[in-house]
């Protein structure tokens, strides 16, 4: 198993209330990168943060680093279009952010970042991948190619109130800028990507369409934005098993429903609760009142825990570890 | 402790009869981004060769992968200037080849890389990096340096027989270009690996510098290439303790003395000697005839081992295993 986390940005995140991943504009930016070097590394090493929320919400990479630290699984950190430099190596498949969506063509290049997504996926020694992702905003990324491809499903959010009518018009203003209906692109899911997505969503389709070729095991690690990616392979006319890996958090969230969509996508649906219900520390307390609930395949990194054997207790002692090692004892 | 692999590709290469690694000039291209990957991943991926020099001797990157497979120790890809791409995710310090060292400028970017590689080396949270490296014609190029630095000291060869003569005629040539005369650039270490260098040694001199000011202890792993990125942080003025670690088969070369070299530069110095004679495989006997000598890290490779109490008969048992398994048992 080879887990990849795909790292990229969107100017859309920048709307005013979209996204929780980084308070400002600096913040949102550094995210994946930091993201990348802390599954890395431990620690965020050129980034200049530790990714918290606004109310101090620790970022899911740290659950995904604390499960690598109890099972020391291999990373690949790919670069699908970064906004700022990360310390962590990556191999890099797009060379800029994606635009907003509400303007025309906000990602050029989707065909040549899938095209090397391809290429990467099927390169890969790896009986199995887990494939989770990084990139604020990208709920609202793929709720636009979600409508785009034609598939009636609504997207999760990192914030505790999901701003769905805020998404709703934003993907309403993407498709009018890109002259399209919903379901227009149903047959051109690159197009989708390319008018309505991000460049994450074209990497992680591509990775997975590559692996899958190889007869490789692929999961994706997420919620909501793993379902746009699996409805992108699925609309590429790949109708090989493929799984999705999520947390709890999102599984409950009423304002979606992933498990529904997985079932429509057909895809083999594994939810995983790290119990941080029975746990009071500030790492795990943001989660139960529905921030973050998902990200840098968190979801897919505690299933590997569970397919290890390793108990949710240890992972949980771990990210307590992890937490205060990063931000300092009792989330100073 | 991390293993940073420095890759990189000089067009002193080119020099017909400089280098071993890689018969031709596409399989000279490949050879660094195939050992990157062989180290990662275990087995070439993008790259499309398995890098064996022209009479049949396998990369010494093998050797550094089943020390890995042995140790699992972490490992950092660094890019400083690749002409062929790589599946292996790496932290990019350059964006393209040294040139020619024949030539004027041949490593316009030599400031920035280094600059580059000082702040990795500070970033990163290890205690302990061992630096290795892979780029053809890196002995010619460490010559250069050494002697624009007015470092008395003559390099090894990847050749049974060093082809010393013609390395000289190359580095005269490229003084010339330079307008430089031995010693030179003493106090200018940068302009050394600018007008005399290659990309590889302005960033392992740089990510020494870097975590050295940290108080990280740092091992160069390899022969007189390393001894050019010594002298080279020697001459930025940094006193600090600094380890080379090297195989037996380069401390053994009668045509250069990288054990003197070691001495005068005030490193502390390691050879091991991974016991090939005992063994009768395609694998260990190019070694034993003075082919490659060293390479991808191998003799700091085989020094991490030994801290380890991995035995020799334990790496060699799975050299054979990786080799086998790259080229096809028998050494087809």
């Amino acid at each position: 198993m080879r887990f990849v986390l795909a790292c990229a940005a969107t100017e859309t995140a920048q709307i005013e209330g979209i996204s929780a991943a980084g308070a400002t504009r600096t913040l949102m930016a550094h995210t994946p990168p930091a993201d990348a070097e802390l599954i890395e590394y431990g620690e965020p090493t050129l980034a200049p943060v530790v990714p918290v929320s606004p109310d101090g919400c620790p970022t899911p990479a740290i659950v995904t680093r604390a499960v690598r630290e109890c099972t020391d699984f291999p990373l690949l950190v790919v670069d699908a279009g970064l906004a700022a430099q990360t310390g962590a190596p990556t191999v890099d498949l797009g060379d800029r952010p994606g635009g907003d969506i509400r303007n025309r063509d906000p990602v050029p290049n989707a065909v040549a970042i899938y095209d090397r997504g391809v290429e990467l996926g099927e390169s890969l020694p790896d009986d199995h991948l887990v494939i989770g992702e990084t990139i604020p905003g990208g709920t609202t990324t793929a709720l636009g190619v979600l409508t785009a491809l034609g598939e009636p499903h609504a997207t999760s959010s990192s914030l505790p109130e999901n701003p769905q009518s805020l998404k709703e018009r934003v993907v309403e203003e993407g498709l009018t800028a890109s002259n399209l209906a919903p379901g227009d692109c149903a047959e051109y899911p690159l197009e989708a990507v390319r008018q309505m997505g991000d460049p994450m969503l074209a990497a992680v389709s591509g990775i997975a369409v590559g692996a899958l070729s190889r007869g490789a095991r692929v999961t994706l690690a997420g919620g909501t934005q793993q379902i746009a990616a699996a409805a992108l392979v699925r609309h590429q006319g790949i109708e090989a098993p493929l799984e999705l890996a999520t947390t709890s958090f999102v599984a409950n969230d009423p304002s979606s429903d992933v498990q529904g969509a997985a079932a429509d996508l057909g895809l083999t649906f594994t939810v995983t609760d790290p119990g941080f219900d029975d746990q009071e520390h500030v790492a795990t307390e943001h989660y139960c009142a529905g921030v973050a609930k998902e990200g840098a395949g968190m979801g897919g990194a505690l299933a590997v825990a569970v397919e290890r054997d390793v108990s949710m207790a240890a992972i949980r002692e771990q990210l307590v570890e992890c937490y205060d090692r990063l931000v300092g004892a009792n989330g100073a």
